[in-house]
C-alpha cells in the first residue's frame, strides 16, 4: 500500500480546501475527521483527485509515510490538547504535528515543550487568507525546530500565495513564533478593519455620500497606494444588493461587530510587554463597544449631535484618503514593532523583511504598502521603528496635515474616530522629544514615593515635595 | 499577659503607618517583620504608643487575641505566598488573614479558596491614600466572607477618612471583590493623571505658559469642580524649586513614566469581560510610550513640527478645565463601567452607590465629582453608565463643545492628547445609536464567513458576497 505524504485533522472548510490546495499541487495527502459529513464533503468537492478521508483514527495513523506529517485544523482551545492526547499512543518519534488554527501562543508554547519530551516535533503555523485563502493559496507563519520544517518545507512552498515567485511562507523563529506573529497579524487586521469602518462612517455621515458614491470611492483609492485585500472586499461589499430588503445588503447588517479573541490578546500581550498599539487597542474597544447598543441608542436620543457641513469635499475626499493611508502605515508600525519587542523578549529571532515578505500576498492584511515596509526592513533590518525609515518619513511629511484635518473634522462633527484619533495622537507622542510625563513621575513620587530619575545627573532621586523649604 | 486585637506583617512606611493610625484609634496593635531596622523605626515613630513589633513570627502569632486578625501589607507577588505558607501551621481555625497590598484579584480567588479549605478566612483589601492615607485616613476596600468582616469593622471604620462623618471603608463584596475594585480604582487613577499630563503640555507649549502661571491656573481650577487629591498634587508640584539646578524641579525630572502593573491589569481584565475602557488604555499605553525616548528624540529631528497660535488664550482656557473635567467624568465612567460588569461576571455583587461614597475621602482619586456621582448611584442604583445619569448628561451639554475645542486645538498643534482624545471618541461612539460595524460584521463575513445578524429580522445569516448575481 502507498503511504500518503501528508495527513489533515478536522475537514472544515479550512482544513479540506488546504487539503484540495496539496493535491492540486501533487501531493498524495488524506485527511481525518469524525463527521461523516465532513468526509463526505471531502470525496465530493476532491472528486478530481479521488481524495478520501478517514473515520477512524488509527487507520489514518497507519497510512501516512514516515516521519509523519499531520496537520490539525481544530478550534484553538482544549481540542486542540485533546486531539494531541489521541493522537500520541500512535505515533512514532520524529512525526510532526502541526497545529493550524488560531492557537494563543502560550498554549503553543507549553505544547512544544510536552510534545519534545516525547521525541515528537510540534509546529504553530498561523495561516491567513480565508476559505479562498486556504484553497488557492494562503499566506503561512510556521515555527518551531528549523530542522523540522525541512520536512514540510516544499509542501508548504508550492500550496502558498505567491508574490513575484516568491511563496508566502518561510520559517518564522523557534518555539511559538509562528503563532505569534499570526496573532499580531489579526491584530494589524483589527485595526485595519477599523479604519475603514470609520472611513466609511465619515463618507456616509460627514459627506452624506451614498452605497454607489461609497463604492465608486473606495474603487478608485483601490487603483493606488491604498490597494489591498481589505480594501477591495470593503469596496466589494457596496455593491451587494440584498433581495429582502430590496436595498443594499450593508444597510441592513446589525452595528454589532463579534470577534473571537486574537485581537484581544494582542492587546492583552503588548500591555505584558510594554510595547504599546493604542491604535490596535482601540479596534479592539470599538468592537467591544458596538455591542452596547441599547445604551447607544438612549444617549443618542438624551445628547446632542454637533451638525457641521464640509465646506470642500473634494479636499475632505483627498485628505481621507492619506488618513486611511497614514492609519495604514501606523497600524502595520505598532505591530511591527511589537515583533520587534517579542523577538527580543522570548528570543523568537524574526526576521521582519521576511516578514513582511510573506504577508505581501495571500493573507487578509495583504497590500501594496507591504512591498514599502519589506523594502525599509530590507534596508535596514534593525530598523527601531516602521516611522524611521526615511521613505516612510517621506510619506509621512505628506500625509499627516490631511490627516489632521480629516481628525478635525471627525471631532468637529461627532463622528467617533477612534482609530484615527489614536494613530495621530501615538505619531504625535512619538514625533516628540519631551513629553509631559515628567509630571507623571512627579506625581508618582509625591503620593508614592516612587522615586524619579533627572535629566542632569544619573541615579534616583527622592523629593519632599510638601516640605516648607521647598 | 495581654493579648493584641491585631497584628501587622510587613513594617515599611504603609503597613507602619497604618498600624500607627490604628494605634492613635486606640487599638491594642503589634507588627512583625524579620528586618531589624524595620522594627527599631516602628519603636521610634510609636514612642508614644509604646509600640514594640515582633522579630519572631511564633512570638507575633502568639501575642494575639482568638480569632486572630493579622494584615499583610508585604510586596503583591510569591512573597504573600511564602507568608501565607509560613503562616498555616501557626494557625486556628477562624483566623483572618488580610491582604492589604495591591495583589491581582485572580490571586486573590486562588488564596481565598486555598485558605477556606484550611478554615482560615482571606480578605483582599485595597488600600488607597499612600503614605499620608495610611498615617491620617485611607479609603479601603476589603472583600472576602461578610460574616469575617464583622470582626475588624470597627477598627477599619475608626482608622479609615471620614467624609461628612462616614468613614470611607465599605465591604465590598464576596471573594477577590476589595482588590478588583481597588485595581479599578488605579486604573482610574492612571487616567486622571494622563488627563492631568496632557493639560500641562497644553498650558506650556500651545499657551506657553510657565511654571508659576501653570500653578495659578491649577491653583484657580481646584477651587471648583475640580477640586481633587490628584489636581491638588499637581498643583503643588509647580511650585517646588530645585537646589540643585536653580530652577524648577519639575524641570529636571526625567520623561520617562514608570508603572507597577495595576493598570495594565485593569486594561486587559477589561478585554476579557469585553467592557471597553478606552481612555484607561490610553494612559497604560502612554506610560509605555514614553519609554521610548531614544526613537523619540530621534523621530523628533526628523519629523516636522506643526506651528500653530492659540487666538484666543482666556477662551482656551475655560474650554480646558471644560475638557478637563470631561475626562474626568469619563474616567470614573469608564471604570465604574467595567465594575458593573465585573460584578455580574464574578457575582461581587457591588455597590457602586457605596463604592463611590468610600471613594470621596482617603484615596487617591479623591475629588468632589464623586459626590455628584455618589448621588447619581443613590437617585438610580442599577444606572447602566455614568453617561445615562440626567445630572451628568446636563454637565456633558455644557462641556462637550468646548472639550471639541481643546481636542481639535491639540491636534493642530500636534501636541499628543491620547486620552483627551480617546475620552471624545469614546463619548461619540456611545453617543451613536448606529456605527459603522455593520461594515466589520459584513467583512468577517466576506472573507471569514463569520455570519451577520439583520437589523429586521431575527437569526443568524452568511451571504455569497462574491456571487455574480448579487
Amino acid at each position: 500500500m502507498n503511504k500518503y505524504t501528508l495527513g489533515m485533522i478536522g475537514l472544515g472548510t479550512m482544513g479540506r480546501n488546504l487539503l484540495l490546495n496539496m493535491a492540486d499541487n501533487g501531493y498524495s495527502v488524506t485527511g481525518y475527521d469524525k463527521s461523516q459529513d465532513m468526509l463526505k464533503k471531502l470525496e465530493e468537492d476532491g472528486k478530481a483527485h479521488q481524495l478520501k478521508g478517514y473515520a477512524v483514527l488509527e487507520d489514518f495513523i497507519q497510512s501516512l509515510e514516515l516521519p509523519r506529517r499531520i496537520v490539525l485544523l481544530v478550534p484553538a482551545g482544549p481540542i486542540v490538547d485533546s486531539v494531541i492526547q489521541e493522537l500520541l499512543p500512535l505515533l512514532d518519534k520524529g512525526d510532526l504535528i502541526i497545529d493550524s488554527g488560531n492557537s494563543h501562543f502560550t498554549d503553543t508554547t507549553r505544547r512544544s515543550l510536552e510534545l519534545a519530551d516525547r521525541g515528537i516535533h510540534f509546529f504553530g503555523m498561523g495561516i491567513s487568507g480565508g476559505e479562498e485563502g486556504a484553497r488557492f493559496g494562503p499566506s503561512m507563519m510556521p515555527g518551531g525546530d528549523k530542522a523540522a520544517y525541512e520536512a514540510v518545507k516544499p509542501i508548504l512552498e508550492a500550496v502558498s500565495a505567491k508574490v513575484n515567485g516568491d511563496p508566502c511562507v518561510a520559517y518564522i523563529g523557534p518555539g511559538a513564533s509562528g503563532h505569534f506573529v499570526k496573532m499580531v497579524h489579526n491584530g494589524i487586521e483589527y485595526s485595519m478593519m477599523q479604519i475603514l469602518a470609520e472611513t466609511y462612517d465619515l463618507l456616509k455621515n460627514s459627506l452624506g455620500y451614498n452605497n454607489e458614491q461609497i463604492y465608486a470611492v473606495f474603487e478608485k483609492w483601490n487603483n493606488g497606494r491604498l490597494k489591498s485585500f481589505l480594501l477591495e472586499v470593503t469596496r466589494d461589499i457596496f455593491k451587494v444588493k440584498d433581495e429582502k430588503s430590496g436595498g443594499y445588503l450593508i444597510d441592513v447588517i446589525k452595528d454589532q461587530a463579534k470577534s473571537k479573541g486574537t485581537g484581544k490578546w494582542t492587546s492583552q500581550v503588548s500591555m505584558d510587554l510594554q510595547l504599546p498599539i493604542p491604535t490596535i487597542n482601540e479596534s479592539v474597544s470599538a468592537r467591544d463597544l458596538s455591542k452596547f447598543k441599547d445604551l447607544r441608542v438612549s444617549l443618542d436620543k438624551a445628547l446632542p449631535h454637533p451638525s457641521v457641513k464640509i465646506d470642500n469635499p473634494e479636499e475632505f475626499i483627498v485628505h481621507l484618503e492619506q488618513a486611511l493611508y497614514f492609519a495604514m502605515i501606523t497600524s502595520y508600525a505598532q505591530g511591527l514593532h511589537l515583533l520587534t519587542q517579542a523577538s527580543i523578549e522570548y528570543k523568537y529571532e524574526l526576521n521582519l523583511q521576511e516578514i513582511s515578505q510573506i504577508w505581501r500576498g495571500g493573507c487578509i492584511i495583504r497590500a501594496v504598502l507591504l512591498e514599502d515596509i519589506y523594502q525599509a526592513y530590507k534596508k535596514q533590518p534593525q530598523l527601531p521603528h516602521l516611522y524611521s525609515d526615511e521613505g516612510i518619513q517621506q510619506q509621512l511629511k505628506d500625509i499627516i496635515p490631511g490627516t489632521r484635518n480629516v481628525v478635525v473634522t471627525a471631532i468637529n462633527h461627532g463622528i467617533a474616530v477612534p482609530c484615527f484619533a489614536s494613530a495621530l495622537t501615538y505619531y504625535d507622542s512619538l514625533r516628540t522629544a519631551n513629553s509631559p510625563l515628567n509630571l507623571t513621575q512627579a506625581q508618582r513620587d509625591f503620593f508614592g514615593a516612587h522615586t524619579f530619575e533627572r535629566t542632569d545627573s544619573e541615579g534616583i532621586f527622592h523629593a519632599d515635595w510638601n516640605s516648607d523649604n521647598l
